[in-house]
């Protein structure tokens, strides 16, 4: 049997570099049914929840806020090498006043937005 | 209703400043059941595999070997930035010639050796 294809690490300031536009995540690898990605992101996103699933946000440059409610424990701001898990069904608006590059983690499959109708597609790089 | 504990990011740096012991993983938040954790780690662990999980380990600090059989695409070096996911039943075994931070995700109740009967106590902080 021929021997598979040899491991590789992935890495993630290579991966960041491929691309420029915001709010596009790219699935870098996977883990247990869940896409690793990353992402540039700058300005504000929607508001949103997820039904099925925490959000973690991993920051690798820039600092980003996590907007959420004052009955959930209200805002978060995240610098390099910090991480937050919104947790499943908690509404939050991620905001970045200047480029942010992030990891996130999200079951496969999982609508960026909250929502099909309006979510990034899902781009394997 | 009095509001929830106010929200706070998790900083691994800060994290790992609070231990100094090897291959022994603290549980710093959690995410859809699974632990996530920061290790140092230096020397090598033992051969082992997972029957249940993937093993996600991202690089923050000095260089990890992940050592793997030939036939499953062989070793695997990470560095700062770097990550790598052991698919589920891959027989591997972490090396470190000087000391490494890394973060990891398994499932909650995982033992990292792969036995309960060896495994890291889980220990949050």
């Amino acid at each position: 049997m021929a021997d598979a294809e040899p491991n590789q690490a992935v890495n993630l300031s290579d991966k960041l570099a491929q691309f420029d536009d915001h709010w596009s995540p790219r699935t870098v690898t996977e883990f247990n049914g869940h896409d690793i990605m990353v992402v540039k992101v700058k300005g504000e996103f929607n508001w949103h929840h997820h039904d099925d699933t925490d959000d973690l946000f991993l920051v690798l440059k820039g600092r980003l806020t996590i907007r959420m409610p004052d009955g959930d424990g209200g805002d978060v701001e995240l610098g390099p090498g910090e991480l937050f898990v919104v947790p499943v069904g908690v509404e939050h608006q991620p905001f970045a006043e200047e480029e942010v590059e992030m990891m996130l983690i999200e079951p496969s499959g999982t609508p960026n937005s909250g929502d099909e109708a309006t979510a990034a597609p899902r781009i394997v790089i």
